[in-house]
């Protein structure tokens, strides 16, 4: 089988509902897709659910599976990949948590679960924590802040354990908890013991560092401790040069996004951010379409472009932004389409899941996705909406199953079977 | 409930793609469907992902799950499969492999990994091979030839483990390698030294067969080893009479292609080549649809009709004779319908899997399927196609699911629950 090269576009977050200011239109269905009608007119249309219907995927878990990974067999909970976000690089064996910035009193009760939510200094008490927390029973501890009071924080030894409980009681008003082993091994006893260590010299740490006598002089509370939650053991995925069932070996993600490029790392992607791409409404598409073509003229078998800005848009319930950003991503695509060669390689254009900009959050709407391919049983659409999507040939996939519909079409999946 | 008795037709590979010498139609949508355009008119039409969309299926896995046996769950590995599309009857424990018969000098370095791919003495060398080697530490070896330089090698003992490493460098120039245990067991250690045994066993017999001095003589690498990979442990298939979801006692599977046959031999059928049908595209169909007929007469509760022809025509990349092909089986089907009593039989016509004539080679695409039973919410639809097999009531049937359609609008589905 030939294969062909894969250029997989993702708006994030690109399903929508109908907009009540948008006459009950999605921003989709306002989008001029005329810059792409050539394209669109030889694809096969259809919908995704990144995980199943009626389950709100994360980026990390959609993006899983748009590489063909089942999240649901293999996935270890938010806490490694909240790291993964924060810009840590996370090794099979590490433990994560999710924490927050909290305050407390003498006594360890705690006052405020957040420290009010404002932490202007949490950069700098990341790294004052970093610099002398030390390790904790030979574990190497490492704090990643990720937005406002939001912290992962990862512990990296031998022989550790998730089976461990919470030290967040996700209320006020009450002592924080001892993390507690959840099964009766010794790997979960130690590690819970080395999360109490923590959490008490996290405690003395802070209580002394002088940011927050700052912040009780201005009357805010201290951010003096760490709450964590949702422990989890990083697994090892398999890269895409030791996988049997498809044929790839080189393969780069051009985003903007922590947690995207990190997933794409994980799964053996190189990942680039080209200059001007922001992963906000205001990112220079045009110079991540550029880099596509570029790797496109390398030895680059899938080139993977994820542009963040309508997902941006989205939760901040602004449906204009995102049919301004949705329009720019075209653009890109049609820049790419007029550089590669229409007979080698499969284009799709897609959202990795739904984020209504009247939710303002991930859904699990199914998301439309179009697939450009040599020789496709092409549906002849004019446009890619969330009505139109249900009456297209590709049907309505789920989880890893569209990742196997690109490989098919692109000569590179293995036969299952003889 | 009533029983009702299934008739089964697989084309072979029948779902396509465009083909750009048909004008961009499917070979199905050239097909003159009017000779079961009645049966047609009252059947329900949907499609049917083998095993799942974006996975490619092999003829093996496609009939495992057609019959209601997932092979995502049940499959030990192309080998065993292998080995029964070679002729082999496989036992559950017996080890096999895919083998390949290869040319190496001396110090056993691959020269050749086919031995010149044409080796007209295959199947003498094979015989000379199953009268000399013996068994190994007790175990009996048996080689079948498969087409060309390939071959299938089955090991049969007790306590055997596939959990072994190739032979096969799966390159040329490097030594033959040693199969060494992959998992730290005594039966994987014994399996490898078996393994490692067997191949300078065919090393040392083959470079003393006259078969090959006689190659050497007339300038063609000797097919002097067999490089093995691909090590699977036959499992153990329930067959029908020991199934509880279903209620068949005896079924029958009409077909020439020695691995469909195999497959259908493991769930419990019995199996028949009728004279004159011979797995080619000038195969005698009608002597199978007289056969289906022979044993609808009998107290068969399921006929299966197996039609090789529109795989070889696809893989063979000739629509037209694909068509030729579909338009006798369909010739075929109203022979049987004639025949039987339309309110005592439910009648399928599908493909096991989609051999595009443009690709050559199985792909993902979902295959039409249509389903004739008393009673059933029928499309009216007069052809059986890709295009409108979408808009069909069975909509996209997966895996074991379209088995379970069979079966109960058969009335032999077991009920699940109370």
């Amino acid at each position: 089988m030939k294969m062909l090269k894969v250029v997989l576009v993702v708006a994030d977050g690109l399903g929508d509902r109908p907009v009540p200011k948008l006459g009950m239109k999605t921003p989709l269905e306002l989008v001029d897709f005329s810059i792409v009608a050539d394209l669109l007119h030889k694809s096969a249309v259809g919908l995704w659910d990144p995980i199943q219907p009626g389950v709100r995927p994360g980026s990390d878990t959609a993006h899983l599976a748009l590489f063909g990974v089942n999240p649901l067999n293999n996935y270890p909970g938010r806490g490694p990949f909240e790291a993964i976000g924060a810009g840590a690089i996370l090794h099979p064996g590490d433990i994560a948590f999710r924490g927050n910035f909290a305050t407390v009193d003498k006594s360890m009760t705690v006052i405020d679960r957040r420290a009010g939510r404002s932490i202007p200094e949490a950069k700098q008490l990341v790294k004052y924590l970093n610099e002398n927390i030390g390790e904790i029973d030979g574990v190497k501890v490492e704090i990643y802040h990720a937005t406002e009071h939001r912290v992962a924080v990862v512990f990296r030894g031998t022989s550790l354990s998730d089976a461990v409980s919470d030290t967040d009681p996700h209320t006020e008003g009450v002592k924080v908890l001892e993390s507690k082993p959840l099964v009766g091994s010794e790997e979960a006893e130690r590690m819970a013991r080395i999360v109490n260590i923590f959490t008490r010299r996290v405690y003395e740490l802070l209580s002394a560092c002088p940011l927050n006598s700052k912040r009780v002089e201005k009357g805010v509370p201290p951010a003096n401790v760490i709450l964590l939650r949702g422990a989890g053991k990083m697994v090892k995925y398999p890269k895409f040069s030791e996988r049997r069932d498809v044929n790839l070996r080189k393969a780069v993600a051009i985003s903007a996004t922590a947690l995207v490029k990190g997933v794409c790392a994980l799964l053996g992607f190189e990942t680039v951010t080209p200059r001007g791409a922001t992963g906000g409404v205001d990112s220079d598409i045009m110079a991540k379409a550029r880099a596509a073509v570029d790797f496109y003229k390398q030895d680059y078998d899938l080139i993977y472009v994820h542009v963040k800005g309508t997902d941006s848009a989205s939760h901040d319930g602004n449906p204009e932004a995102k049919v301004g950003v949705i329009e720019r991503t075209l653009k890109g695509i049609s820049y790419i389409v007029d550089r590669v060669d229409l007979g080698e390689v499969v284009i799709s254009f897609l959202g990795d899941h739904a984020t209504p900009v009247t939710v303002k959050d991930h859904t699990s709407d199914p998301v439309p996705v179009m697939v450009y391919a040599p020789g496709i049983l092409a549906d002849g659409f004019s446009k890619l909406t969330e009505r139109d999507a249900r009456k297209g040939s590709l049907g309505r996939l789920r989880n890893t199953e569209l990742f196997g519909v690109l490989m098919d079409y692109s000569g590179r999946a293995e036969k299952f079977g003889a």
